[in-house]
């Protein structure tokens, strides 16, 4: 099967890009020491989280019980849940899933920890955790200090745990290149503080897992990081180009559409809308996806099964025609598929399910 | 099984309230003699489709023909795709389809019309078809001219093709309520204009199919209107009560979540994010969805499994609180869950599988 033959709207991936993007990580991560833990929710797919191991990582990341649910019955062996579980229905399940492989949590209560603490004594498992901590995004994660911190003490004696040490999510680091090196200055001396109080407490944290794709590239200046989670880099996607991550030419998945009317003057239709693209905004800039041939159009709006192009003068398309969209956020773009492509030049070489998706709980 | 026992998050459907909604749709379609013909792309689920057709509904819309396939399948009978079908594999798709229910396509375009007749010649049946106009809303639809109205001559003609009349997408409706009697009445001069050329020329259109839920029960006013397709109208969301067309207590789905963390002050996190309820903007107004219990909190922000809320002073929230959403989009939350859950009061009565969920080709 060729790309041409592909019925559209239809998510390819460029298994070269792929590779690249893959080897491309792996090597900075070991030349700087760093333990690469990818984010799974990017592709939902257990056979690139194996591709993700066979390449380097020391284990997974995953945002939800459902996709580590998943990725477990596939085989992968270690695997963190960044991700506060709350109710008993979710500690049962999580406990069920650390009798068959390494599981982790990250959380940011010391009344959840408990809660799973002595129902892992009870059952006769451990479970990994990790304490979170906010370094400035605001989103979870204890506030640092000396609370948090007596927080965490406590979480590290708990039995039926296994102290890992801390959590990050960097998130305000998702600036440009320009912005990120004044950001990171400012993380250091947060995560400087937040390393002071828990040495003047004793609590060892041999795993500092922060990093994101944007800044993945400069985990190294992040004072203490020994891990990253990256997600995106597998793929990268508009956000990452427009955050200087990336070049279009690094971006492994797209979404091939056929345009489909052509009526409106000055406006084409393809059949990739929001529920194919999903509607995520550009974190900086405007438009619902990149033309990869046609940097010129404008893909200005989404009706559900619908995209809105506008035209430049001079730029005409005919229904029938095929371009492929590079999605604003690829993670909820994948999302949305069942099942993904991977091609190599014009020839479809895999078929992936997209196995880990809707896994909303 | 109780609301409480739940595990979140997850899509709640009051079914009295859907019930409802249902019934004051058809009430208001028999008294006005038009013919419902309701878009089942807010649901995707069969049985809700028949419960549509018990109530009165003359046939079903879809926007995919997967979504076709799907509602076929589990024994719907006469299903209209408005949506262009391009391609030979949709082709082919599509009249083995019309082997097995009666199909009826909107298109804008001659050519296609042509594809699609001449194949349904080759192969013995027939599609029935209609010939979609641009009234203003810009998207799909032959602009209103001689050119367009000689083009539905050339397509009422093709042997293969069943004519039906004409189609309209009045999405520029999508107004408050105080907006919308001069957009109507503009609404009606164009339609006027198209009529007198469609007489004159002498193509007969039995089928004047138009509405959207926002303005759906305003459609009597819509001159030569007949038949209409609302979708949201079964379940309402944040859209249609912004839009006035609809109150809170007609919303029949919501997200149940879980606040999942209170680490940083004056804000709570819960279970839902933009992979549970989608990234979909308020049409007119801010945030990602109106919290039932609490219509003061915004949910100011969405990652993809974060809701961010902001809470008024005075407001606190417990991890574990639980807490029900009314999506700002129904139609792009739907399409993110496997399944979903029936509830009366606080009784789990049903569970259905979104079965035509994902289908984008």
């Amino acid at each position: 099967v060729t790309l041409a033959e592909l019925d559209t709207p239809a998510v390819v991936i460029d298994v070269d890009i792929l590779d690249r993007n893959l080897r491309r990580m792996s090597d900075y991560c070991r030349a700087h020491h760093l333990n690469l833990r990818p984010h799974t929710k990017t592709h939902k797919i257990p056979e690139l989280a194996k591709l993700q191991i066979a390449s380097g990582a020391c284990g997974i990341t995953v945002a939800k019980l459902g996709e580590a649910d998943v990725m477990a019955a596939a085989g992968l062996e270690d695997i963190c849940i960044v991700y506060p579980l709350v109710g008993d229905a979710k500690w049962r399940r999580l406990l069920a899933l650390a009798e068959r492989a390494r599981i982790s949590v990250a959380l940011d209560s010391e009344p959840l920890a408990r809660q799973i603490a002595w129902r892992a004594i009870a059952r006769g498992v451990t479970v990994g955790v990790r304490a979170e901590f906010d370094t400035g995004f605001g989103r979870c994660g204890m506030p640092i200090g000396e609370r948090s911190v007596e927080a965490a003490a406590r979480i590290r004696d708990l039995p039926g745990l296994r102290w890992e040490g801390i959590s990050l999510y960097p998130g305000h680091i998702t600036a440009t290149r320009a912005e990120r090196g004044p950001l990171i200055e400012r993380e250091n001396e947060t995560l400087a503080r937040l390393f002071t109080m828990l040495d003047a407490r004793g609590i060892p944290y041999p795993v500092v897992s922060g990093g994101n794709t944007p800044a993945a590239f400069l985990s190294h200046l992040c004072t203490g990081v020994n891990e990253i989670r990256p997600g995106t880099y597998i793929f990268n996607d508009n956000n990452t180009v427009s955050a200087e991550s990336a070049e279009y030419a690094d971006c492994a998945a797209t979404v091939l559409a056929t345009v489909v009317s052509t009526s409106v003057a000055g406006h084409a239709i393809i059949d990739a809308g929001s529920k194919t693209l999903s509607s995520d905004r550009l974190r900086r800039g405007e438009g619902y996806g990149h033309v990869l041939e046609h940097p010129g159009i404008t893909l200005g709006g989404l009706s559900e099964e619908h995209g809105h192009l506008e035209l430049p003068p001079g730029t005409t398309l005919t229904v029938g025609d095929r371009l492929r969209i590079v999605p604003n956020h690829v993670c909820t773009c994948m999302n949305l598929h069942d099942r993904v492509w991977g091609v190599q030049r014009d020839t479809v070489v895999e078929e992936w399910r997209v196995a880990a998706r809707g896994q909303v709980r």
